[in-house]
């Protein structure tokens, strides 16, 4: 996306540094363009290829602490579904901060009485789950189901949809969840494919998060 | 603002017959256009002149479903801090319909741990705890205190910024409030002099709602 | 029931406009008639046929509260399981409004553990669990299931009680119930059937909604 | 209150020794008596002249246990707001057992969005809070105060009124109740006044309980 | 145990009369035992057989109480899963008592996100739950199931190592259990075998209260 | 502490470099001291001399993690009461990693109903009830109060018994506390004092995680 000076600017930050999940961002968040707004999407070259361990989150907290201090912006995505990082880099900025985790479910809640989500595999589940008691909306959760998949199969796997539909009907039918949150800023590409199966929305965390960051500064 | 035939619309639905409320909500709307939306907001005619007690809230109920079929949008946002026929609305549309109240308060929890309330007058506080509850998102809820004022007062007395100074200052250093939401989509032309006077984000309900349309709709 | 002029009386208004329920709930509230009391069951003439949708309970909200302004009561009762303008009415009296679906509950609330509700159809959960949260009480729902039937058919179709059966079977021994819940003013007729199949409590919300008006009209 | 053969019996008993509080609570009963019922009320010989303290409570739970037994009744209410003894009671019969805190608290809930609590003296609140959270409907509670005064002196006291009235005014106007439950069986007395000047429900979680007995009963 | 007299004193109460199960506990605090501690295990002589009923969690409260006031010690464990007696004994002493339930599941919130609990019968369930919800820690829980056994058979029975393997793995895997809780005193013989086999944390709730007192009596 | 080469080891990590602390830390568990269990405090050498914001925080967590994997032990717990750390360090062990805040607030649970917590400062109030959200018992918590004073003088300063005294008692007379939480590791040596100011128990939340690991250990 082209850059001007007077531009305010989302930096939107891919903590691990697989560059071609960084392009599926900008691919996913074109649609929010608008002119006098800057999207830029920026991988972490510190992090790891892929953040899929509590020592991948820990690991890019600082990191992306430093790359915020260093970079000036109106407003800051972190694009990784377990938020790493959200609260040290708060505390770096007076400029807001968000996670795609928190603003997915919180864009979610604003859409259907009780979420669900999908995850890459189940080992992350309780640290969802800690996210959301932390969060305080457990009550909304109609549950959260994994691919068993990883993130690098998820991104490129040519079932991954189908996986994805499967999860996502018993999210629906077992466990009543009116909205779908896809856990992984990697499954972006999937997200029309799985609302028009579904038929209730699909809420791409990525693109929520910037929605709100460009509602955000906007307004400043 | 002008609107072309091709341009996404965000239909923002005041639901008070009070146009000097709809223009005020044009005015905290303009920062958020861009090219491709028309963001057009509308009085409904058969609204009372001030949305202050539940029989204004049930009143407008129907009139909102009505105004929902008849007038096609991309996404419609409903501009009352009682989310006024929210469900009805979105029984009526595939399309997405917020509340202001409900997306002032979501994106309150993106910005800090816990938010304050700014309500118009104390009779309402019951009504936004029994919304609160039913959102799920009690846990963070550092307080709701009122201006005790009339809607009207809010929106034209010269000294509504001081009382909410006054107000968002306990609601920081007595309630613990690290954000505040304004409880009234009259209260939108003081955000800015709150918000600097406080020194902790302000949101305006309204704003936030409209924010997140855009997001939604940008990405259907 | 006859009606002497010192009469204290509880005003039971059936919002939807069948009066064969009407009648019904006159038959279910026989038992709790006592001397200087009038129970009256009046049919809403404004309602829909049958209350499925959330525009049905928003289009009786204003009728029934016009009812309660129009006619004197000691208490009055709303006979539906959406508690379709509790609120709006309460704002309308100093005298107490009760809702059945909220009686329901708290008095299974007072008779086990956890709760399970009988639902006529599955697309009335989700409102019923948002009613559930803004009731606060939440943590004691064991679960809820539906029946799949319209309104007419539970009314009126011989297999009623059957489907009741299995369904409160499930929600004894899956869901952990030790007392259900009718989810609707036009299951009373099988109360007594379902207790006797079940084991536990079955409560009628209408008649618990009574009773608690009676006791309160009483020492008033 | 005179009682043949062929009525239903509401057995309530009072879990303290004291003949006087019984007699109170026959007092306060009167108004709910019906043609077909009678409403016993009864001292627990074996019970101490009041409970105060938790011994108190666990010395009365098997001597009530035994009476639920020996006595034949329709329904139990147990006339301590400490709720004593009431799971081992219901394991004792098959037939209702409730406790008039339980049953004070879910009246309460019919009537306004918050509750406040008139406590004896504030010894009791954290068993009071522990209950409620058992109960699951702690969100609903604006607050408990203190009289500061023995039972003794509750019952007897003549400025009992007015503490009562200031602790409600507190509860009302710092704290947020809509309705206030009156925490012990010998307030009873002072239901009415009470009400009267704080201008919101007042609930006697002894006529609350024994109103939801005769409920249940009738329809059995 | 040996017992000097300058030993500070863990006084560990099995509050039903089965010597096997007292002795049952001294072999599972034998590993607890440090110089300058006494751990004593004692039957509560009027204790039944076996605490099943919410009957026998009465008749005991009492009895513990006198034992409590009777024998001096540094800190007291009530040995038994539905922690008889807790806060009478509490009322009784200024010396910390501990009940097994509440340490046990405490503990077991120390080891991993949500627990699991193992219940003799699943008569106990209820009883379980209320207790969970009065400690205020209901949104850890994962799950509860029961082996469907007797408490004499627990203990005794040949099979019931591989019953607890069973539920456990349901608990584990359908339930998303990270660490099991035994729901009674008399399965501490199994927790190794359980644990060996589970691969997750199990937790005997009689060892995790009297660490607690060790620690909470060493410091004071 | 001597420790021999078959002792079961506790390592206790202090997170800063403060020597200084870290020999408190040893103060305070001297009496935790038992045979065959070597309790070892170690400083971080890597860590920044106090830890208060959530940059220290998060600066710390992976070479809390190193640590645990270089060093051999047969439990972890980490003092410091943010528990920086805690997930990654359990990801790279089997053995048990405790959390002085998780377990100085379960230990808390077990003394009294509800609990109250001295913080160092107010700023880190927010980040604690996130805490006691993710731990999922925010339900007990009476209040959080803070000395407003840094770490150093915390350790130091003549005159902060006095503070915590004054703050302690608003926690138990205003919040109604029945039992404090010191949330600072460096406050240990005032525990005694400030318990028998008080009069109710105080909980050192290292002391508290040191008992529990020892428990855990000994059974293992």
């Amino acid at each position: 996306m082209t850059d001007s000076a007077s531009d305010r600017r989302i930096l939107v930050i891919n903590p691990n540094s697989n560059d071609a999940v960084t392009r599926g961002l900008e691919g996913a968040l074109a649609p929010l363009a608008r002119p006098g707004f800057a999207i830029d999407c920026r991988t972490l070259a510190e992090g790891p290829f892929g953040i899929q361990l509590q020592a991948d989150v820990e690991q890019v907290a600082l990191p992306l602490r430093d790359l915020v201090r260093r970079e000036a912006a109106d407003a800051y995505v972190i694009a990784c579904y377990s938020d790493p990082g959200l609260h040290v880099c708060r505390e770096a900025t007076d400029r807001p901060v968000l996670g795609i985790a928190e603003c997915g479910i919180l864009t979610a809640l604003a859409r259907a009485d009780r979420f669900g989500v999908i995850a890459v595999a189940s080992r992350s589940i309780p640290r969802h789950l800690r996210a959301l008691r932390q969060m305080g909306v457990s009550d909304r959760l109609a549950g959260e189901r994994a691919l068993e998949m990883t993130v690098a199969e998820t991104a490129s796997g040519t079932d991954t949809l189908a996986r994805m539909i499967a999860v996502g009907r018993d999210l629906r039918d077992r466990d009543g969840a009116g909205v779908i949150v896809m856990g992984c800023a990697g499954m972006a590409v999937h997200r029309r494919g799985l609302e028009r199966e579904l038929g209730i929305p699909v809420i791409d965390p990525v693109q929520a998060a910037v929605a709100m960051a460009i509602g955000i500064v906007a307004v400043a």
